[in-house]
């Protein structure tokens, strides 16, 4: 049993086949593929194939009008990411499921054995990029001191421990499954989940936009500033520097 | 701190504005509410106002038909239903969310004081109207009654309960919410929540199909067979006896 | 075959079931059914049932705050509306179909007879409550003058009218839905058709928001005007007077 | 003005990282990129990466057991594919954008001029690839040699054309856009509309699934078996021959 952070990878991406492109619009060299996409999604709305309004001949200037000036966001939903989160809690994906427009497969608590699970700190009390309040070192080294202790008595000593409950409802006949998912029942927000999670460039947008706010949960706001990273390399006009 | 078990309450559904519908469609005594408007849904498409079909005369017919033998599930989307559901764990809460075309709102760990919870039995340790392997009831008793002193053991002798995370976060100068944000870490998926979730006919009548199976976790199988009596009331030919 | 105009009639809504609600809130009586459930929604999260902040105690005040200060939408997902609209052409078709949070039953063409369709005049020649620049009141008389001519010309001398290729086409052997689905290629965007919508009070309000807009397509934002009168009854405080 | 027939072309696809993949799942070389990631996101809920089970160690194995015998779609929501379809009529568009799970961007007809639009012949009159009772060749050779006739006739001595419609109220004072969007009233279901489509592979396999059977559209039948050519290229597992 480890504790571990946060940590987001970038698994897949859009990926544009060039000629079909070409068959209508020029590629610009400075463009990501998420960009020209976008941009042919606009630009097909109009036929404007040609670029012909100067002022938006380069994509990037032609992305923050459309985008940001007349809030054309729709035109973002035909390129999408792929993210693999580890080190996540369970409040997290409380929290992350709620954005319907993201897919999810997660690591299932009725399939996977906990019994071995890791922990997941709350940045509160570990540093982390979250624009939260910070408990003090000492604070952290006191708590984060005594989780092993504390985990130690849960497994070993407590009255009934995760490992026991599923011992226990085997031997009452339940299959494993079922065990686990009555089990489960005792294990805390703060054990690890990972989670494959995919969204168009529009379901990032409004996620990164809202959850890197500092009123949002800390953990959220450590894990949205994560995936901002990596959605800055694949459409860095999308997605500014804040 | 009390062990509650998951209560389902009908809070609103779907009323027609009779005359609206009549100055088209005749209306039947024996249909609902729902029916009357999935039934007025169904036949607007095909402008068959006059019931001219024999075989489909009675709406319970139509409906019968439309639905089961043609698939025509899209007007189920006309007619919805809220509940709010207590007695429910965050476990419940992980697994119904996935199901995106139900809207919800939650009860908040970040800003409700949790030191007072309330506790979900997993239904495999008690009773009910799941479709599972049960533990005996020597194993039940031991478990539950090991619980308030498990509970006690939690809330005064853990090395950090809760509430003592709470009050030390607040020493080192968080908001309260902050605080309970990251306490909750140390919360088991056994506390309750309360949801209030909406669903149209569409949404529901998929949640009863995959969630009552035999397969499908044993709390939601409970929950789901609870909101299904509730439906079969609101629209007894779309969620016929099984 | 006539000319209509678009017409929008409130056939079913959300209703409360007034004793659940009660268990927990108590009923404000200036409030719709609507306004409630959202108010029972947004209180439920906090569960701040006792309203203890005077200064949102009043239901209007809640929402108002709730709404247009915090922007907290998804609690207006649990209220929902459902119309029926006559006198909208199939171009308005296209552009509604487009909120895709909407659920939609609409008359169909494949299965409808619209040899005796009805004819929708656009709101720029005619007058309507959009705000766009109209044609002269001659230039309408002359056109709107024309169409019975164009329209008998249309049918009965045109080189192949809708009725005709529906004929020849089931002399050659196609089923009839099969035929009328081919013949209505030549049909215009202006042909009526007949639309059961729904929508959350979330959906609906971005519809407003959005095609109540003077660049909105004018026969969207007269529709969308009908609509915003119907629900300002039903939640005068979600959909205050613009 | 020309008579054009449905085309569809790959514009963009989802690509892995296969670094990022390979850290926790083996690449298998028949595999696909989509496949790849589907078959990632499905073992990531059981964490079993090393493939146990024997039966399903061969990624088309386990696509065919998780999907097709187990029904577990959500996988396929990770990858996604975008098409433009061309030579396709506003009738096959008022379809297409009721599955609401795909992502359009589409050649407005408030923007664009469309007195050079070109016709799009339905599918039961040509031929195609759809399964439907088809008119005969001599009546094909009649109907679509009168078209250019009828069309002169629209475009040139028809009570009131598209092009005068849009001249007249531009005379009128009306900006173009709103005269091109009231003229289009008199456009025909058969015009051609352009689309930038994109759907996930859960949503295209429902789309395929539904609109590839000889009750559908002939149309959308014949766009549909298109698009499956070039989804089979991509996941031939998930889209397997008829």
């Amino acid at each position: 049993m480890n504790i571990v952070e946060p940590a987001v990878q970038l698994l897949a991406h859009t990926a544009i086949v060039p000629d079909a492109i070409e068959h209508r619009l020029e590629i610009q060299e400075e463009s990501t593929d998420a960009e020209t996409l976008t941009v042919f999604a606009g630009r097909s709305c109009y036929e404007s194939w040609s670029r012909p309004n100067e002022k938006t001949r380069e994509d990037k200037d032609y992305l923050r009008r459309t985008l940001f000036e007349q809030g054309h966001f729709s035109i973002l939903e035909h390129a999408s990411a792929t993210f693999y989160l580890t080190g996540v809690s369970r409040a997290l994906l409380a929290e992350i499921t709620r954005h319907r427009h993201l897919s999810f497969s997660v690591m299932s608590q009725r399939f996977v054995d906990e019994s071995e699970a890791n922990i997941v700190i709350p940045p509160a009390v570990r540093r982390s990029n979250a624009r939260v309040t910070y408990a003090s070192e000492d604070f952290r080294d006191d708590w984060v001191g005594d989780i092993p202790e504390a985990l130690e008595w849960w497994g070993q000593e407590a009255v009934w421990s995760y490992e026991e409950i599923v011992e226990a409802l085997q031997g009452e006949g339940l299959p494993r499954k079922q065990a686990r998912e009555a089990a489960r029942a005792v294990l805390p927000n703060m054990v690890e989940t990972r989670i494959v999670v995919t969204g168009n460039l529009r379901a990032w947008h409004e996620v990164i936009e809202r959850r890197t706010a500092p009123d949002a949960d800390a953990e959220f706001q450590e894990v949205a500033n994560l995936i901002r990273k990596e959605l800055q390399r694949l459409a860095p006009e999308v997605f500014p520097e804040p």
